[in-house]
């Protein structure tokens, strides 16, 4: 259902709702064994969890369509990804476990090679190595432009990142990366009228940027694109009435749960010391938000064994989200990761839900095969937060 | 599809299509058997009529979304719920066979008990005995407003319906129910300045009334809340080219009917009566309504064995549906009730489509599990309709 339909129907309960979000969960079948890495898996503990639960297919945001990250886990948070997009900008910023503000206009940058005419010769700068870019962009942290704050954050390699913090910043601007080799960086553009002065700041910045990069051998030049604000979406604790916490490792899916406004756990450390924090703070939140990133790592290396191994590293982790004690827990996949592609995919992603309403299925393992013929079917991502409400008694009947 | 498109496709045809509404149709297993109650009731007659038919699962409104009566019904109905919203008020009066017309301005009412100072200490006012609010609505409807008529009507307890009538009269009006006890009920405010005079009517209507019950030992005051306007919908004959009546025993579902334009049969009665009534009228419809109350009552009553027999009874009823003759004949129902719940749910529910066509899959019994894996799939409710004219022959091509 969709957000106002969300907030409309929320109850408060004293339910407990725990997401688990196994990245990258789904895959394909080789094409020898015809198994899949979730059906080469040892995993026991999955099986007997998905026996005990009802089952189906999440299709991430629509049919052939690779999500990104940012929309694989908004979808599982209950947002539709067609409607809430973020910026590519605010996405590296979330990635480096930047505080954005709600007031900021941030920007991907990369490093780039210009010629003597100002022409890009290299879009990437060789890839210069990291250490290089944090001097750049301490370098670059000097700018000054009136009435905004000027920060550049390294990422890494030639990746850096622009935040511009002030007020009456907005989005709206073109790029500067032409996307091709020979051809001097066109100058930002605004496509709304309300974003001129944003426009004006971001090229003023690239003339005084230049000028402090200009004797770089490599990193002479720089390109900006993903121009975007810090949304300002309804939040999830309010339009839910559920507290929600966030705990993960890495700091995207940190910051996408921040988009949304669960309170973040602090990151780091491993998959089990991050349930042991949620574990340590359950009176504080009525909705867990648990990411397990190494699946799609696997996948992403098109790793075929190290995604079975990842998936039975995960099962491992099972028997003690059980014991959490929620009254719903979900294992979900913010996208497939096939190992077979070495990337995202547009396939739709096992799930299961179990609860202590006790409702099951005949399913009785955790695979795309199995799932496939559970009882929810194949559904958008986008509903399973209000499938949890509803087995979690937190959702009022829709008319009389 | 949506009305606009039925509107487009629907061409006339002979044909007759039996919508038979099995209320609060769908369950859950019992833990112990593992057996819903379709699974556990004797009922060879639906087992065989899903043989010969296609089947699947209908998804009421949405995930997750528990359905009411009216958004149940009218999704079966080819209306969007989401889209057409009944209010409660209407929803009430329709409830009490109450002929509302299409200026009216329904809410419901409930007795409340005041204290001195005007605040609520009782919101239902001691469950009033449905006596005392039938002598306290002829008082209540001695009351005169400048340019409407006041018509006060009981319902059960301490419930009535007001209903103004007149022109110009507007929803957009807040609910005098504070829901919850020690305050006073606050007055009625226009949420849209179109609504104003309504509300000073609404407020002048409250302060004659109080004055009128004042004495009253228990029922001294009133809550009004759910203002609605009987809505102006496209009707179903128009849009569907197709004559459709409707056979129900209560007036919940003769009033839905009413509101999509359906022609409505005298209620009241027995099942059996009411099959009688739509079989004496074969040759004046070619959509027909059929209700058939039972299982969901009992469902709601929490009674699984209840059910069970409500779901059996109907059973015998199968083949004097299918001595009916009609081209398309449908079982379906408008949400799950399942007994474990004692009221409505969210699952969705199955459905069943004999047709002349001949058209089956490999279902041969009438149950959630089975129905699951039907030709239909899960799908929503609101296509029912269009799938029954598709099978009646009542559907044109969609491009060329």
């Amino acid at each position: 259902m969709d957000t106002e339909l969300l907030r409309e129907l929320a109850t408060p309960n004293t339910t407990k709702i725990v997401l688990c979000v196994v990245d990258g969960l789904g895959g394909l079948p080789d094409p020898v064994t015809k198994r899949s890495e979730l059906e080469q898996a040892n995993t026991p503990n999955l099986d007997r969890l998905a026996d005990d639960s009802v089952t189906g297919m999440t299709l991430p945001v629509a049919y052939g369509v690779t999500p990104g990250s940012g929309p694989g886990h908004l979808a599982l948070f209950g947002y539709d990804p067609l409607k809430y997009e973020v910026g590519r900008g605010v996405l590296e910023a979330l990635g480096i476990d930047f505080d954005l503000q709600a007031s900021d206009l941030a920007a991907r940058g990369n490093f780039c090679t210009l010629d003597s005419e100002g022409r890009i010769t290299d879009r990437r700068a060789g890839r210069v190595a990291t250490e290089k870019t944090i001097e750049l962009c301490k370098r670059l942290n000097e700018i000054k432009l009136p009435g905004v704050e000027v920060i550049v954050e390294p990422v890494r390699e030639h990746r850096f990142v622009l935040v511009l913090r002030g007020e009456g910043l907005e989005d709206g601007l073109t790029q500067t990366d032409p996307e091709r080799e020979n051809v001097p960086p066109p100058p930002v553009r605004a496509t709304q009228p309300t974003a001129q002065t944003s426009a004006d700041l971001a090229n003023a910045f690239i003339v005084q940027a230049r000028e402090l990069i200009k004797d770089e051998p490599q990193a002479n030049g720089l390109l900006l694109r993903g121009f975007a604000k810090y949304p300002n979406w309804p939040q999830m604790p309010e339009v839910s009435q559920m507290r929600a916490g966030a705990f993960a490792v890495y700091p995207m899916y940190r910051g996408l749960a921040k988009l949304v406004g669960m309170t973040v756990a602090p990151g780091g450390g491993t998959q089990d010391s991050q349930l042991e924090a949620l574990k340590s703070r359950w009176d504080e939140f009525d909705f867990f938000f648990y990411h397990f990133k190494k699946a799609d790592a696997a996948g992403e290396d098109g790793d075929f064994d190290a995604k079975v191994h990842a998936l039975e590293d995960f099962d491992h982790l099972v028997p003690l989200l059980r014991d959490l004690g929620a009254d719903v827990l979900m294992i979900a996949g913010d996208h497939s990761t096939p190992s077979q592609m070495a990337g995202h995919s547009w396939h739709p992603v096992p799930f299961l839900l179990w609860s202590t309403m006790g409702t099951t299925d005949a399913v009785d393992e955790f695979t795309e095969a199995a799932c496939r013929t559970g009882a929810l079917g194949t559904f958008p991502a986008k509903e399973v937060l209000s499938l949890a409400m509803a087995h979690a008694g937190r959702l009022m009947k829709f008319g009389a």
